[in-house]
């Protein structure tokens, strides 16, 4: 009883996976990661990457401009108007979101920023760029990656869309569903997939889920803080590419092209570790890990 | 934007839900619970309910003794010793467990408690109470639920297994798998399902859950607290059965074998409120509502 959940927490962690390269022994995911060529790692776009500042620390986001292009233009501009500097997270609901609004909806909205459309499904032109998981999946005919974010596809009409994954971050909306990105959340429980097709998803946390999932919960309605919870502050939110270079926080993402990625997944759909009595065989969309990692000191640009 | 993301939350919030009872406006999933009849809820066994006591409040967990009879039986002689006063959640894994044991593994083991051969599976004879759901899953054969709470089948077995789904309870093993019931943890992210079959799930949280899932990350690896990050302490666990009436939770589950049950099922696969612009027309195993409520006083016993 050492080890207990450890052991399996340890395979889970992504830091301590093992799969097998052909015959022989189980090459941990660490092992993996550490040995991938440095081409099988991107960088973000630090032109599309939000740093959002709360008090826990700063939560890095990547921005998905090819599936929501007039959102992320909106947001951008948003951000750059210091709109949600001195916000809040207003809503952390257990086993669903954690929203960030101007609650009161006081603030003047910014020259240029106005509802748009909804991006529920990407241009079709991006569907070049999906890449298939050959997993079933509950709610969509065909599920894999687009841009490095889980995403579903229909084969039929070659729609393509994001996910509602842990850590992915979409726009609130009404209905009528047109939004102007005023209001963002970030999923932090099960995967609430029926949202997919129904919310525009605008991109993931690279970096400090944890700093959002793990507020206390509101009390009100759906999480709501109400009373005397306070909402919690939102220092600023920059995007990357204007905060001086020393100041950003170098990361580094594993291309889901990659033969590294591929090796990973494998690793994770069929597992040979001892302590797993029944292999899976298979794995769901949301339960892929898509590592994230600061690059080696070497490969930094500066 | 005054809604927003809060509409889509209030439709999943469980409390705001609608659906349609045949042609007409929908009804909303508060509706049906509070029109539900009575014997459409079951109180959970109090021999069979787990309190467990922590700073933020009481985690109550519903135990499956038909599922995994021996680990429940060695639980709950490890609650009556009083094993677990005094102990601490050790470890909180963002989008994975919460853990608590004692991790020093110092405290004498109470007589009787020895381990156990793994419960991956029920035995045969539970399959009889397995209610399916048409649902495709990506990890099993066939989903649905077994005494309240989310599980697997393989039809030609005839096995079933309880579902890592968000707030299930289970016990932490080695390898080889025999395990003595001394240190549990709770889901706390996106379900982690390749875990089915593969540890012992004893139970599920039907209230308090958040109090768990809030809880500071350990920095550690997979979470563990380190260093300065102090334990959470566990200032009692006890059976309800045994804790006097007054101090009792009093709580009822909407059994998945009613009739209310099966709408509010139908409502959360089939969305027919206009805020839902694409109809998921599914919905997979984990993301089920499984009702709980204080009953109201009108059917209370006391």
């Amino acid at each position: 009883m050492k080890h207990g959940i450890r052991v399996a927490g340890l395979l889970l962690a992504l830091t301590f996976g093992v799969a097998t390269t052909g015959v022989g022994k189980p090459v941990t995911v660490d092992q993996l990661l550490v040995n991938a060529p440095p081409q099988d790692w991107r960088s973000p776009d630090p032109d599309n990457t939000l740093y959002l500042e709360i008090p826990g620390g700063r939560v890095v986001i990547e921005l998905a401009p090819r599936v929501a292009p007039a959102h992320v233009a909106n947001i951008k501009l948003l951000v750059r108007a210091g709109y949600f500097n001195g916000l809040a997270i207003v809503r952390v609901q257990d086993n669903y979101v954690v929203q960030w609004d101007d609650r009161d909806h006081k603030r003047p909205i910014p020259t240029g920023v106005r509802p748009v459309a909804p991006e529920f499904t990407a241009d079709r032109s991006a569907g070049r760029y999906f890449q298939t998981l050959p997993e079933h999946d509950v709610y969509a005919a065909e599920v894999g990656f687009l841009d490095g974010f889980p995403a579903g596809r229909e084969p039929r009409s070659g729609n393509v869309w994001l996910a509602h994954c842990y850590g992915m971050v979409g726009v609130g909306r009404d209905d009528p569903p047109e939004s102007d990105g005023t209001e963002m959340y970030a999923v932090i429980g099960n995967a609430p997939r029926q949202l997919d097709r129904n919310v525009t998803l605008v991109g993931r946390v690279l970096k400090g889920v944890e700093l959002l999932s793990s507020l206390p919960r509101g009390s009100g309605e759906m999480g709501f803080y109400v009373g005397s919870e306070p909402p919690v502050p939102i220092a600023s939110v920059h995007i990357a590419a204007d905060v001086p270079a020393a100041e950003r926080t170098p990361l580094e993402v594993l291309r889901t092209d990659s033969a590294t990625f591929r090796t990973v997944l494998e690793q994770r759909r069929n597992r040979r570790e001892s302590w797993f009595k029944f292999n899976p065989g298979h794995i769901e969309l949301c339960n892929v890990p898509l590592p994230v990692r600061t690059p080696p000191a070497r490969t930094q640009k500066r």
